[in-house]
């Protein structure tokens, strides 16, 4: 099966009015969404909206896949972020190595829509879930799957499923390398290699490399970040090394990874210095966020990033993704009601940022001025703060729109079944799934 | 079409690997999944899972019917909170009113799967929005619908939409009563007046009543909380008289509407008060959480409620919503990394509440000691902190469960396409399907 089947049948299907974003009174074939020329700024869609910009798309695309080439790493893009399997197919399709996911149900998700190898970022525990991985292990040759393991117990644990399961080809595990007071992985270089022994010597599994996440150091304070991040993919290449000097290793090439959305510039310099091993090292970043990029907490991080890596503006990654919504209410001179909530956009690292304002019908979009803001949403409503004495205050009407960026994609991906792909000039293209 | 019908749909449907919750590898239906005989506490479904306590919401039910009996108000339950088919029909089928809705999309959603009666809550702006509605109104003549309007601008485009929709029986809508600073809704008895008038003037529309939302008044100070919403009351009452004796309203009930979840006795017995107007008054509720309650924001608000109602501890309204995920690492003496994150359970108000521990086949579970709580999510984890020196932190193991209430069902339901409801014991006995 190739990934383009499963995706036609996506466009085949009847699409049920209740859909977020869709004007729609009757059921609608999902791949006639584009014939319609539906246009957001003639208010021909539902508000609130989600929306993609192929344009920011395809050059984030193109420019990781350069950034990938230039320091000799691999790609396997975290899916958790968006969960769609257009963007996946695109992502692979764009020299990715595979798709990094965080749990098993996404996992059979990626698998359904095409996807053929999975690095889950993430222990693999509960019964029903290795039982689920290695089902499809079973009954799909062509499936390739990594997990983490960062206790004795859970690797007992997937030896035994997997010794029990009867499956020939072994569980390829990674140990995952922590950081003190953060999340998961061992603690410290001799319990993980330790761990990376057990993994070598029980039967049903297989030791296939060593991963971090170096983006649970990212704090406000940039340099010490900075710092942190060099230090920590260090250690994840001295074990790396050590491990190999055991030779625990045995598959052909040793999957090193890290490289959240925020710093993967150090550790795709930092792994490219990872030579003269006893078999090929194959680099693996993950980040998810570059996809999409945001115009809030990973816009600004990702704009050092350019600093960092040369750029020059605009060059760099670009926001892609925008909620439109429209002006419900009025009701005081410095405070609209837009109908666009927590159920529609990123509240969790900041509130959307609003960035223009439109009239349906009337000329192009217009940059909002300083001091409008986004205080506060409810469920399904958003309080936009006009600064007082504008005319902005004065002239923005009841059906006007506000386009808004937000920040943290993977927590507005989640809020949409389904987002639609725009031009530059707005006008919907086609229909992105997604599966949360 | 009866309601029966469209649910049974569901049931039909065939749920594919990787719907969240579900320990399937093969298509399964879904009204087979009873008879599976899952068991939570034997770790037989997929981690995390949303669990919906039966007897709870029955108990919920039941509570909510006697007490609008007593009151003599009606109930249009917010079903943005669940937006589940199931659920909408649990609460149609015990006494209430009709459904009250935030969005045009949720509406279209509640009509297909059979609910005739949407109380919009919200004001009705896009010509997408408005021309969906007037289609259902046109295509189903049994499907009632209310709007609220706060504007001049808003009740122009919606008497022209629906004069030009060609259909005879006019758009309710209702005035609503703002409050200042707060959300949409006319600011002051005088515009609120002015508006009903432009309403009853207006071909193509016809007033139906007068709403408001209390809930915006919730804050630490609950005193003055009681103190301003049976003002807040008190003034959607007035400005119902006052639009009665200039005899704005035609149909045969007078509509007067308030009622969040938070303070809904006062609501219901200001409204109780309202008699003497030239036609009867039909005074209905609107609370979306009582159904499942919550461990947390709401859970506090409503002890406080059933103290002022005179209900005996364990006899009002009960959190049927929990959460349950795996122990995924132990990486840190203090530290347990479960697979809950921000994709599963709400965190908008507050964290959710670790509950109960509970070693899958051993026992029964036990509640964790004070001290254990959540302390942060990530997407995909969250992080739980055990009190230093207490036996539950040698004790908690990788593979051990973890059941959480969360506060705030609205934003963990939207988290869910599938929740499962379960017996006492925790045994699953049918899916709850949501629509967002």
């Amino acid at each position: 099966m190739t990934r383009t089947a499963p995706m036609m049948e996506l466009d085949k299907q009847l699409l049920q009015p209740g859909v977020k974003g869709l004007p729609i009174t009757a059921p609608l074939r999902q791949g006639d969404i584009g014939a319609r020329r539906w246009n957001v700024l003639n208010a021909d869609t539902s508000f609130p909206v989600a929306l993609l910009k192929s344009s920011a798309l395809e050059h984030n695309l193109q420019w990781m896949r350069g950034f990938c080439e230039r320091y000799g790493v691999q790609l396997a893009p975290h899916g958790k972020t968006t969960m769609s399997p257009q963007l996946f197919d695109a992502q692979l399709s764009n020299g990715a190595w595979g798709m990094t996911l965080a749990t098993v149900s996404q996992t059979q998700i990626a698998h359904r829509y095409g996807v053929r190898r999975v690095l889950l970022a993430n222990q693999l525990v509960s019964p029903a879930d290795i039982g689920a991985v290695l089902t499809l292990m079973r009954d799909d040759p062509s499936f390739e799957f990594f997990a983490l393991a960062d206790s004795s117990a859970g690797v007992a644990r997937l030896s035994q499923m997997a010794q029990q399961s009867g499956i020939e080809r072994p569980l390829p595990l990674l140990v995952e390398l922590g950081l003190a007071g953060k999340r998961a992985g061992c603690r410290g270089m001799e319990e993980a290699l330790a761990l990376a022994r057990e993994i070598a010597a029980a039967p049903g599994l297989e030791l296939a490399g060593i991963e971090g996440y170096e983006g649970l150091l990212v704090s406000p304070d940039r340099d010490k970040d900075h710092e942190q991040v060099r230090h920590f993919v260090a250690q994840l290449s001295d074990l790396l090394r050590q491990a190999d000097a055991e030779r625990l290793f045995k598959r052909s090439e040793i999957l090193l990874t890290a490289g959240g959305s925020a710093y993967f510039d150090f550790v795709a310099s930092g792994f490219a210095q990872v030579q003269d091993l006893s078999r090929p090292v194959l680099p693996v970043l993950r980040s998810g966020c570059y996809l999409t990029n945001d115009h809030g907490f990973y816009h600004d991080l990702i704009e050092q990033l350019n600093t960092r890596e040369g750029y020059a503006p605009g060059q760099g990654l670009r926001p892609a993704l925008e909620v439109w919504s429209m002006v419900l209410s009025r009701p005081e001179p410095t405070l609209a009601i837009l109908g666009m909530g927590k159920r529609d956009a990123s509240y969790d690292m900041e509130l959307p940022r609003a960035l223009v304002s439109h009239r349906p019908g009337a000329g192009l979009p217009s940059a909002l001025p300083e001091g409008c803001r986004i205080e506060k949403m409810n469920d399904q409503h958003a309080y936009l703060r006009l600064p007082e004495g504008h005319a902005i205050a004065g002239e923005l009407a009841v059906g006007d729109l506000i386009g808004c960026g937000i920040s943290h994609p993977c927590t507005t991906f989640d809020k949409w079944p389904l987002l639609l792909a725009v031009d530059d000039d707005y006008t919907v293209q086609r229909a992105i799934n997604t599966f949360f």
